[in-house]
Parts: C-alpha cells; structure tokens; sequence
C-alpha cells in the first residue's frame, strides 16, 4: 500500500512554518505499514490542490491531506473535495454537535460562521475531530482513499492516532505490523552496520531493519510484519535478545522514540531526582527534558553556568580549577556535575562544559571539544568528546551523548 | 516568478528528518521575490523523481532541487538529471580541485569513489560548493532554470546566499528587492490588523506587507519591489515610520527574524549581561539565546528552577513567600528575578514561574497560567498570562513574551 501526503497552506509555501506535519504523518504512516512516496505542499489555491488531489488518487492507495478547512473565505479544501467527488454539501447532524461541544466548553457563541464547519460533503464519511471543529473527511473512489484532515499539528496528530490509521489498516485489510525502536550510542552507523551484519543477515524475512542516525546516536527500528500480533511479538523479542552479544554495549534502552523519553521514564519508574549544570549546551538538556509532561516528578533543576563567574558561584567550581585547567576540562566538568548534584540534592546529575564554536578554540582545545559527566551519589563518569566545528551540531550530539551517559549510569543501578 | 521546490531523500519519505529545507529554501526564495507554488519530497527512485522534475520545469520559472548527490548507489540525481537534459557525465577541473581541498583540509585520502564527486553533466553550469565535496549545479532550458544543491542544510544554505539566489535575480532580471521585518507583539493579530488598517491601505502599491504571526507574537514583513534599492529604502522608512503612531507600543523590534537575536543584538551592543530564572519554561529561554553565536558576550547563566526547593536554595525565595502565595505568583516570580540577577551580578535578568500542564492547574490557577518578570539594577516588570492547555504553546508563548518584556526594558534604557 502506498500513500501520498498533501499539505495545503501558503504559511508552508512562503516558509513560515516548518512542516512538521508532513514529517509526523509520515513516521506514523511507515510505521502503520504504509510506504509514503511523495509529499506536497501547495498553496490555498484551487487549481494546484485540485492538481495535486488528482495526480495523488491515480497514484496512491491513501491520500492524507491536512489544511485549508477553516471557516474563512481562503480555506478552499472542503468546497473542493465535494467538487472533485461530485457530491454536495450538507449540515452533519453529528458534525454539529461537535462544534457545539467545544463553543460551550470555550465558552464562546456560536456564529453562522462556525456553524459552517459542519457542514460536509454527503459522499464522505465523517470522522469525529475531538479536539476542534473542522470535520475529519473519508472519501473512497475505486479502492483509493481520500483523507481531509485538519492542518493544526495536534489535531492532525490525534485524529491520525485515533481515527485514520485504525481505519486505513482495517480498509486496507493491512495484516499485523510491529515496531521495535532499539536505541544505540557511542558507534558509528557504518561502523554499527559492519558490527551488525550476520545478525541482520539471519534476520527472519517478515522482519525489516531500518537506521535511523540522530545527531550522535542511531536508532534501530525493527518492523516486523504477519497476520498474528503474538507471535510477531515473539520473533521480534527474539531478534532483539540475539542483538545483545554483539552490539549489547552499544544499546542505550529499547521502545523510545527518544533519549529524553528513556531518560524520563527510567527516573519516573526509579523514583530518583536529577540536577542538570550547562555550559556548552546552555538550556538544552534541561529544555528537552522539560519539554515532556511530567518532568516535575524527577527533574529538580538545574544551572546554566555559562560564564566561569556562574560556574564558581552557583556550582562550587573552585577558582583554582579553572585557573589551573580552563572551563573545558575533566577537573571543572567534575567540580560541576558533583556541585549540582550536591547543591541541588538530587540523586543524578550531569554537567556539559565545551568550545561549540564558532570562536573560543585554540590548538590545544579546538572548537568542538566538550567534557560530559554524570553522577549519582556513589559514582561518577566523565568523558571527552570532539565534535567539529559546526555549533548546533555540537551541542545536539552533547545533549544526546549527555542523555546516554546517564541511562547508562541509571542501568548500573538497576 | 515562480519556483518549485524538490527535496529528494527516502529519510524524508519516512518521516525520520523534518524537512526544514523546504521552509529554510520557501523563505529566502520569498523574500528575493520568486513565489514558490510546490514543494514536492520524493524518495531516492528513478521514476519519481524523474516525474517531479519533469512537471516542474514544466510549471515554474525555476527548479531549486536537493539531496541525492553523494557518491554512493543510491544517490542518483546527478546522474538522471544528465540523462534528463541529454547530456554526459565528465571530470569538472573546478569541482575536483574543491574536493581536493575540502579532503586534504580534512586530513582525508583522496578515493576514485570521492573523486566521482567532481564528474558533473557537460550541459550544467558548475557553482561552486565551499562547504562540501557535492558540486551545485545550474541547468537552463526554454527560459526555464532547474538548480541541483547538496542536502545537507548548512551547505544549502550557504549555496542559496552566495550561489543560487543571487544568480537568480540576474537571470529573470528581477530588479531590486528589499524586505524590512517588525516585530510585534502584546496584541493578536486580527487586532492588530484592525488596528493598522488605514496604514496598510495606505500603502504605496510596490510595497506589500504580511501577517506571520509565531507563538504569541506577529512579525510583519514589507516587501517593496522596484529599481532603485536607494529609494526602496527611503520609502519603506517612511512606511515604517508611519506605523508607529498607531502601532509602536506594540513594536518590539525591526530587521531580526528571531526575539532572541533582538536580544542578543541589543545586550551586545549596549554590553550588558543577562541572567535567567526560567521555572515552567525550563531551560528553553537560555537554550534559544545560546544556540546563538556570541551569547557568551552578554549571557552569564541561568537558574532552571523547576522545584520549590531549587528555587529557594539557589534563587534565594524565601519560603514564606512559596507557602503564602504558591509558586505560581507575582511575589515568587519577583524574588526569582531579583535574586538571580543579584546571584549572578548581571545587569538584566529574566524569570518565568507558570503551569505548563497537562495536570497541577487548580481553579484559582488553571493550566497555562504564568508569572513573567523581566528587571534591570533599578527596575523590575511583571506580568500574568493565561495560555490554555497545551504544554508546547505555553512555553513557547512565555519564552517569546519574556524575551519581549526584556527588549522593551531595554530601550526605556536606551
């Protein structure tokens, strides 16, 4: 089954926006079986969306397309659609209700306006949109699918969890898929993929590898696929248990999109704290982190010591250290992870102090050059890394190697 | 002028990379005065792209395509696009000699495989690549421009400002182009277009102007095309200046594209430091101004006080304060900014406490409600926000509005 995306908005076409959209809908369109070959992006207009719908429903099983269907006059999407079907529109008895539900629960009147969003072409099936007002639309035409989905990322999000993806993998009659996400640092792809060969080679053949590198690290996905979920589970349990021998001290964790996510769960599940001290990375690791709901239950805080000042004043760092070994050293990455630790009394801690460039190198530290430890309350580990001179780069793989270090760390404690 | 765009890469296809190609290319191409009408992604297959650029150099003045020009199998665009414009492959003396350069300043050896890297189709115009080993390369036919660049984001970059955009604005003799950015913010924006109505529709027709509203906050842009850059200036000044008796207590700033780079600009230029206190918004302040080069210039550090405990001990607040009136307050807030900035001795400082969620909202406080303060050595700003309940937005709309309540601190300085 193959499937295209089309995205419709001119805040994509001027560059406004970045279209994550089309990135989300893709992962969770491969990892639902469905191979995504194209991707477009048109503006409000009808001629190029028209086009673009067209060519998409001679060439793909699914057509997933988000945008245009608000309420005002530019957003063309849904008058479209019901051309392109050669259906009309009518007042969607459940479509309205919807609309209703969430005006009262903002606590706003309902408009003539509003009241148009539930109106649908009579040829489609309406999905439920819980989370806004602009109908979810399923259209079929000669075994083709047609989806219109909201182009609002967490809406367009949740409709593809919660109606669209069940449905195309049932329309489709698509079969089992499993996803395995196998997490790995501190090996290169290539030299990973060397490492991995007879494993991958003896892989049965209804289980697919992909890697996926991510700014130091790589992620393993397995997708394995059949008609009976258990035993699926069962092979692809296999698969990862015969990884272990060869590359088992390469793996950071298992079923995580992502380092923060593993990192979160695994205080969350522990019950213990952590304290972040930033120099290089600035906010990131604490950023990422905080990004995620629920951070409060583990993460207690943290210090960006930007300046030596800060990193003296708020992390203990004794001026002689600095004097003696500079900011990026082993000494003052340890005086600072083992100072957050303590000042903060958390049972974790990690530290980052490095050059992320552009200026700041000199011979002996060149730009790129980052010292990362982690402690707990026994333990400590640092490690230097040298990631070249490209400044978001450096900080992205510190992050993650920073993020690695400590599962690491956590694991020895399990 | 129109432009499509073709981003070619099977990880794209995936969803395992956002395509911030697409929207970095969307954008320089907008603002040099090209309007792009389709981005397309394809996957690293003969067919498809072959489909994509061929529909394209059908429909837009100019072709900007990425991706698929390493040296191994997979990457075959270089490859199709000669058969595409009838052409043959040979040794550009040009490109070799860059990728002679780039290995050897690597430290790298020179493989047969590396040097094929340098054979470019005799009907294409080389533009030089000076970040990587793959060659940009110019094609024309009937009027119509297709130019094939590295994907990797920095080298396309570079090649769209040095290379491709201004070869562009030569060969469709676009004239002169200038575009001038404010930024807005305190007010939404069908307000503020309300607002500046009679401004807009007094607007000299060779200047248009756009809404690009981003968390919390609207950036306008003027674009003003004519002949003369020096009297594109003098009028787009004066339409500028125009807009302040209406507009300008909501105007944070002119020419930056980012409030963080306003800040950065500004503290540099004044030589004054900055300190953060950030709780809800967790790093993400600090994270966004040193992700920028030459933050150590002004920034000192941060505090990110995600607990009460951490707010206490390395802030300073007291603890009546905490139990009295909670976290989330105008009294705590003030105690975080006074006492970072006094902590860590910087001339600024900027400290959020609020309700990310999904949960810890109560009735008084409902997720989403948060304290900002910004303060210099003599003064100290707070405001209450309420944002709804979506994490991402609220952090990101509180980031913005701390960053704007500090730039406009700073010019009451000026």
């Amino acid at each position: 089954m193959n499937a295209t995306i089309i995205n419709i908005g001119d805040e994509l076409l001027i560059g406004q926006v970045v279209n994550t959209n089309a990135s989300t809908m893709a992962r969770l369109l491969t990892a639902a079986g469905l191979e995504v070959v194209r991707t477009v992006v048109v503006g409000d207009n009808r001629q190029d969306i028209w086009d673009a719908v067209d060519r998409a429903m001679h060439c793909s099983d699914a057509v997933l397309v988000t945008g245009g269907l608000g309420p005002t006059k530019d957003d063309i999407t849904k008058h479209l659609l019901c051309e392109y079907f050669g259906s009309e529109l009518y007042e969607n008895a459940e479509a309205l209700d919807n609309v209703k539900r969430i005006f009262t629960a903002r606590g706003y009147e309902l408009t003539e306006v509003n009241r148009r969003q539930a109106w649908v072409p009579r040829c489609c099936q309406v999905l439920n949109n819980d989370l806004g007002t602009a109908p979810c639309m399923w259209f079929e035409r000669d075994g083709h699918v047609l989806v219109s989905m909201a182009g609002v990322p967490f809406e367009m999000e949740w409709l593809m969890h919660n109606r669209v993806l069940p449905r195309l993998q049932q329309h489709f009659s698509m079969g089992a898929i499993l996803n395995k996400n196998i997490l790995v640092q501190g090996i290169g792809e290539s030299f990973l993929s060397d490492l991995i060969e007879p494993w991958e080679l003896a892989l049965p053949s209804f289980i697919r590898l992909a890697y996926l590198p991510i700014a130091g690290m790589v992620k393993l996905r397995l997708t394995a696929r059949g008609n009976d979920v258990a035993e699926l589970q069962a092979s692809v349990s296999k698969a990862v248990a015969e990884l272990y021998p060869s590359a088992g001290k390469y793996i950071v964790g298992e079923d995580c999109e992502t380092l923060p996510e593993l990192v979160a769960h695994k205080l969350t599940t522990m019950g213990c704290t952590l304290a972040t001290a930033e120099s290089c990375t600035g906010g990131t690791i604490a950023s990422r982190l905080t990004a995620l709901a629920g951070a409060s239950a583990y993460y207690k805080g943290g210090i960006v010591a930007y300046s030596n000042e800060v990193k003296e004043c708020a992390l203990g760092v004794r001026h002689e250290t600095l004097a003696t070994h500079g900011a990026v050293s082993e000494e003052t990455v340890r005086e600072m992870v083992e100072g957050v630790r303590s000042r903060l009394d958390s049972d974790y801690a990690i530290a980052t102090t490095g050059i992320a460039g552009p200026t700041g190198g000199t011979p002996d530290k060149p730009v790129g050059t980052v010292w990362v430890a982690v402690c707990s309350r026994t333990a400590i580990v640092t490690q230097l890394m040298h990631h070249g001179d490209r400044r978001q780069q450096t900080i992205d793989r510190t992050v993650n190697q920073a993020y690695a270090m400590l599962i690491r760390l956590l694991c020895q404690k399990d």
